[in-house]
């Protein structure tokens, strides 16, 4: 999860290659699927390793789906789709934070899913650790993501 | 789509065939992801000539998952899920008839999309076909449901 | 619940006569919102008795809100709005028929819930009386849907 | 909007006099309708002043709605009914600060609402103001609550 058009350089860089890990574990890769910012470039990232990518599309139709996700879901509700992003993955990493990846860290930690900040920005670590403080896993960089996620996946059944 | 716990013995068989039909064809195969009825032999069918499964659950978690599905979508939205399901497809089949496919062939005609019932049921035949006649095929085995998904498929960009 | 933009002059006039008779017992109504068709008409004849009325829109704002509705609640969820529509009544009618209609009566009565067909189209009638032969109740007029749906509401809980 | 269980009981007396002021300034009240903390405090509150007040729940019945909500809207879509919260409010006040809470705020900020922080949470207040800067407006009691809302009221069309 993370910023779509707002998204930095670094942000679509650390997703790419959060995509590329992802999919060198043999992990799926699930994402809002839009072609933009962190969503495509994870995506892209994924698909340059060979891996599998999945889209949640906010919208009924497939027009601003990434190219570089293979399975596109048609949700038509919005953003209230960010519920199912979350609800449908094992581990769940924000790399970056915007208003839309701020709600599915909170519904992702609503729901009891560990969260992993992939971020720099002190005011999201001291909100969401504040808040849930044994869900929150800090990482910065895409090696450490993928090291703490093993953990999450080991815990999970 | 299809009947879950109520489906007939004829309506799991065809589904099975469909399935297995379906992923010959290298489509992705996609429904509602349960593991009851027309849902799990359809996809029991697709894996059983190695092609790949998509469910969309009603649950928020994976407990009831179908164990023939690849990659399994958590909506918490229970029926309502009924929605992306026909929204994220490009040909749509009613294999047999239920309430929640009725819903589902509803809908996806609701949206503009070409469903084909694969079902002796006169009365589904009649109150769909005057629903919307141009959206409606009929189809009674599964080779003739691909011959038809082909001619949609065809037709949408 | 009812047909939008397609609905008959007949279906307007039998909806806002049912609007009217809700209104009179006091009972909330809920439609789908729109400033169309039976929605519309059912809502400004609850408004003419001095009634409340609920809408449950498909948008993510107010713009096609019926002016005869009191409560909109905007969803942004499309026609996956209708599941809400039946699940918060207590007496559910369909006036009249359409696909998005057709939606809302199989996903109430998928939910357990009683529906009261007040049209004349056999087609209707067999399709669904055969699918749930318990739940479902016919009316050919605004003041047999009153009586039909105090005897559903004293059932209730 | 504010946390459920876990409300504090000052949180609590927050959200019961607030919903006071709205009921007496003549506006509905929404909220996520369950019988806990903030909600059924703001719900109480509301009633308390003759207000009227609707509940968006997130559950397919009507089990766990607070008793003084008038208007119950049964959504069975979790906490994917969050986004109906807010999108269907024309001011949102965030009593208190939890997971949903959060959820909240950020998808009412992603949707270009304004939100009204009503916290003491230093946390809370750093990381919305951060991300939506020119959304956000701060309240440490119900009376200034109600007169931001007044001025947010104002601008919306």
């Amino acid at each position: 999860m993370g910023p779509g058009e707002k998204a930095t350089a670094k942000e679509r860089e650390n997703a790419y290659q959060l995509g590329r890990l992802i999919a060198r574990e043999g992990w799926v890769l699930l994402s809002g699927g839009r072609n933009a910012g962190v969503m495509d470039a994870a995506n892209k990232g994924a698909k340059a390793s060979g891996g599998l990518t999945v889209g949640i599309l906010p919208s009924d139709n497939f027009e601003a789906v990434s190219e570089a996700v293979d399975i596109a879901i048609a949700t038509d509700m919005g953003n209230a789709r960010n519920n199912i992003n979350v609800l449908s993955c094992r581990a769940i990493v924000a790399c970056g934070m915007g208003l839309g990846t701020a709600s599915e860290v909170a519904l992702a930690l609503k729901a009891g899913k560990s969260v992993i900040l992939f971020t720099d920005s002190q005011e999201s670590i001291k909100f969401f650790t504040n808040l849930a403080p044994k869900q929150v896993y800090l990482a910065d960089n895409p090696e450490t993501v993928i090291e703490i996620a093993k953990e999450i996946l080991s815990k999970s059944v």
